[in-house]
């Protein structure tokens, strides 16, 4: 029983370093402002998740007040942190957890050009390889849902449960995305923006081209499956 | 009355420490070049503030060479610093203060999305919820009004006195944001560009949906109250 | 036989310390995220050239993990760093060595403005003098061409082949840019970038104006020729 | 005599450490990409300017590599940094400095927003108070011209000659701005990349609203002459 916990103990804390370094990734990559934006990533072989206090600056983030959860989202008593509030969007996430067990970690930010097709409630098509590998597809729309109860979580997973993507656009919101890990989901929130700002600028040129079903079948297919490896390594493409 | 020397000693200490360390955020979130913009404070407990020196470099801003102001914009003799000007705007810093006094804190900016809007006049319409959270509704539009007298004061004053927004875009000028402290109008700041560049971009791109103005009240009433923080906290979100 | 061996390994050990480096311009100029991009440089005197592994963070790239390829794309077994897997452009890069003699690096990008007028498959016009000078016109679009033949070298080496662009968008994908070294061909993939940014903006805002044919010819002659430096330096230009 | 000759040596490292570090101001407002762009100071008291060689990378630019010429652009024999070539724009920087005695610093840039206006040959409007400021009414256009004789200077000191404005579009090309000393000619091309974004993206959104011609002229006049202070002074501004 003792070697259990003590396994424990190393994910939680393995998961925080995780979880604190990945919010240098949104930062490094202009998709956050301020406090905004939050990663999260499932403890492996537990009901717990890691998740970013609420309003913190981003030069203050260390694995110790990364804020450890279960999955209805309530702060586990006595851990590192719990002196915290968790994120406001802790909700979300743990409703995530909850029904995706496939899911290890999420990404929200309120990245300027996935949050402009949010805004008018558009997906993006795509029309670029690089989403085609990454995303299977267009990045579809959620639905609009505020702060309170279920209903952003149950936006996302309804959206997401069976989709290519890992990026869902929440109307009016900005986007959640999620991974088989917190790194592939971070990894997912900056491929997002990046196609979300690249499709923008194409439209805003003239019409774009499509590209045919066929090839971003083939794209996806290669991308996710070709290279034999773990889910993060595969992902990791280029 | 010695304490209380001290005290209020103690606190130009500290808003100077404050103002000069804010002006680092301005870069940060790149909202000013060169010498422009400006972050004032107030000093809790006197009727004093402190500003920005004019036309010095965002690299040389010190405590010491932040401007200690009375509340007609007057720099108080002897004080540290006093031997330069302080910024150009500093009276229409001065009009707020003497004039709301919940204000504790006042930034100007010329941000480069924001003086877009207010170089067509126009307010920027309310269409995400992190500006419903953070704004409580649309960024209203000031008047047409030049350097020289109170006008630009009273147009700012006349604007957001009542008004759930703290920023106001000066028609072709730039934004003034208001705040409980200088850090609560700097981070007024930075969301107001955030939100005037992805407004921009995402009217750019078609139609954008409203958010029914029942999901604005519950959106702005829960982030100001519902975590029963201070102002600084509870505005701090995420 | 021994000694020149050492030239080979000398030269071999350059073009991984050149390469190495270079991705560093990808970051610095904001032509890649996360793992995305990649450059190689041959190696002067042997058929082999040096090339970014797969899915390995730019904060990792450091010359003994750049790996060595034949000019079929295969690594050279027991060389340092082929325990990894080349990028997944590889076999693009290696058709391009074997069948442009007078390449001497490649680079592959998805950047933002590139990759835009690629997605309408949409040649560049040639309306600044810098393009003029850099690329002696405008820069032409390759085929829909996807990863698993050929096709991406092809397609590249039929739109450069006697064109004075040393970059080439691949529609839907992105650019690949060629030059004398992998420098050379790094300052294309900037520049290309520069261009397409500029002209995509200067297109939004209006009726562009096109430079006459003969200046054009003049500004590209001037810049490839007059200096008599070596084809990096005279392209270092400014 | 040889006091005067030492004023003069003292001159010129003062000149040439200014033009060194000012360099890093382009890079730091991102005016600049790869070699591209240029500063140069006239010396006070000698018929001499400093500019940056061609061709090197501005991680490399130490004031012993600035270049030393005379007013017809002609490098300085024996002097630091002769044994590499000025700028290819040096006969423009020259041409300036021999027709405009009052002018202490040109820079030219490819700054993307600028250059946009410049390759639809169209002025900048006055539209933004920060504008009427600095340069005192709309930004004009100057010739197409090409490298190679005396055309680029000359349309430079055509276009600037008796305008308030220190900054010039020249058609096609890019922008060159000219100031009291290098610094102030920096702080224009600042300036200019600033307001040429802003109303670029302020007409981007709908129509612009023009500022009354008595307000352009109020704001000019005491931003440059109110405070009585010396011509880098008093532009240094907020």
């Amino acid at each position: 029983m003792e070697a259990m916990v003590t396994d424990i103990d190393e994910a939680i804390a393995q998961v925080r370093a995780d979880v604190a370094r990945l919010h240098g990734e949104l930062v490094r990559y202009g998709l956050v402002v301020w406090t905004g934006g939050n990663v999260s990533g499932r403890v492996p072989g537990a009901d717990l998740f890691v998740i970013k206090p609420s309003g913190v600056s981003y030069d203050d983030l260390a694995p110790e007040n990364m804020i450890l959860c279960d999955l209805d989202g309530n702060v586990v008593p006595g851990s590192a942190g719990s002196d915290r509030s968790p994120s406001s969007d802790t909700a979300a996430h743990a409703y995530v957890y909850r029904n995706m067990p496939e899911v290890g970690g999420v990404v929200h930010t309120h990245s300027t050009y996935a949050v402009a097709w949010a805004a008018r409630g558009e997906e993006i098509p795509c029309v670029i390889t690089a989403m085609a590998d990454e995303f299977g597809g267009p990045i579809p729309v959620g639905p609009f849902a505020i702060i309170g109860d279920d209903s952003i979580g149950r936006g996302i997973v309804q959206t997401l449960r069976g989709h290519r993507s890992r990026a869902v656009l929440m109307q009016n919101h900005g986007p959640f995305t999620i991974g088989a890990s917190a790194k592939d989901a971070v990894k997912a929130a900056v491929m997002l923006e990046d196609v979300a700002r690249t499709v923008h600028i194409a439209r805003a040129g003239g019409e774009i081209l499509p590209i045919p079903q066929a090839a971003i079948d083939s794209l996806y297919d290669r991308y996710q499956n070709v290279y034999g490896q773990s889910s993060d390594e595969r992902r990791s493409g280029a």
